[in-house]
């Protein structure tokens, strides 16, 4: 129950209903009996550039989850953001330091390894192919690189997204060789879709059907898609005896970087 | 638990920290099993008009409760007001309309005599004497003249304030005979505390003990300090055979005006 005393998260975004995240870092909140509580703000786009203010001056606010569409309007607002936020340009994180300045990272893409570690996935020196360039696919890739990969192959059906996001993992000057062009699934040690396919009952898959069929059971494959759980891509992966990673995990591993980076857990 | 459904009640002043009403509305909120929250904000001043922006943006908040020391602050942003409002030049509780107008009412009074009813005391036609005009004490002076005192005598240790609550008071025109001095309290049907006078163990009555010693048993006496429920004044007017009401009762009774003001009950 809030209370007076009650420390608040936010999680911005438009819409909101359909994030996750407040009843995973409450539950998360309520478990470790802390006086912290996730609140949602749908907020209109005219809002942003004053709820920053507010931010700045909000007390007893710990720190605000960003979600879409507003990843990249809040970068330039931040008093210090990582070198990840740089990187991709966006914040799905910032925290609220005690004299009102504002810090931002984007943790997308270290949830989605965390996860991989925690599944027994180490993807140092392996060959992995990311399915989507977006905000999740790119933020993915990055962590790739930056965790060791030895190759990485990114699609997307934007030409334009995919030539950004691949200046922008070469940029870093990494081992990683980087590939704009997926090859025959038998070649990945881990394979990621980063697209909605599979999404909210959606039946397509982000491959053909005959390039899913290459796939070999020691690939690991993973869905960013957090509902349903199994994505149809996910179910065809299991079918052909791969190891699986689902967007929930993903997303459960997220929720403790962010109650951590925001001082909440 | 607050998911990303849920609709939120925002309490805003500074400090945040002793505020009540969370814990009340929420209850309140619980028992009925609905998907709304009351959030604690402490903001600094700086914030205040960033906050107004944000409000008119937050499209999952029905209101926001305003206290100490912002009551004042408020009144410029609104796009309608109570008359209450208008004579107090204050707002406690801002409704979000749909559109994102904000419409601001003062309720301090009106709890406070909703309470009085509740407790089975009428001031139509009566004579009741306030002591302290500052927020609090002239929202109640205000709405006791609302409700058709006969008398109503209101004093205030700083002279320009009372001056200025009386001439609000008188400027409405009402039948209400205004009087800036508390005679003998034998006088009157109703005695009200608006001081801090007893509040969190502080021992102080707001008159001197020889003018209490004048309560008759009949007159229904009244405190706005919710911490303790019976403040010393309270105490002595009990041992004197009187009615009494605590600063808690009028507060739950606020509790549901502003829950449904905003449209949260």
């Amino acid at each position: 129950m809030i209370k007076a005393t009650t420390k608040i998260v936010a999680i911005i975004g438009s819409p909101i209903v359909q994030v996750k995240m407040p009843e995973m870092l409450n539950a998360a909140l309520a478990e470790r009996n802390l006086d912290v509580m996730m609140i949602p703000i749908d907020m209109g786009r005219d809002g942003i550039d004053a709820f920053v203010t507010v931010l700045r001056n909000w007390k007893n606010l710990l720190g605000c989850v960003v979600t879409v569409p507003y990843k990249q309007a809040f970068m330039p607002y931040m008093d210090e953001v990582s070198e990840c936020s740089v990187r991709l340009q966006a914040v799905n994180v910032i925290r609220r330091n005690p004299d009102g300045s504002l810090a931002g990272d984007i943790v997308d893409g270290q949830g989605f390894v965390s996860a991989l570690l925690r599944n027994g996935f180490d993807v140092r020196g392996r060959r992995a192919a990311v399915i989507g360039a977006g905000g999740a696919g790119s933020a993915i890739a990055d962590a790739l690189c930056a965790a060791g990969a030895k190759a990485l192959a990114i699609t997307d059906i934007d030409d334009a997204r995919l030539d950004r996001v691949e200046a922008m993992l070469n940029a870093k000057r990494r081992q990683t060789h980087v590939d704009r062009h997926i090859g025959a699934l038998g070649n990945y040690d881990l394979v990621v879709n980063a697209t909605p396919s599979g999404m909210n009952g959606d039946l397509s898959m982000p491959l053909p059907e005959d390039v899913v069929q290459d796939l070999r059971p020691e690939t690991f494959v993973a869905d960013v898609v957090t509902v349903p759980a199994i994505t149809p891509f996910l179910a065809a992966a299991k079918a052909r005896g791969c190891r699986i990673q689902t967007g929930a995990e993903m997303a459960r591993t997220q929720v403790e970087i962010i109650g951590s980076f925001v001082g909440a857990l």
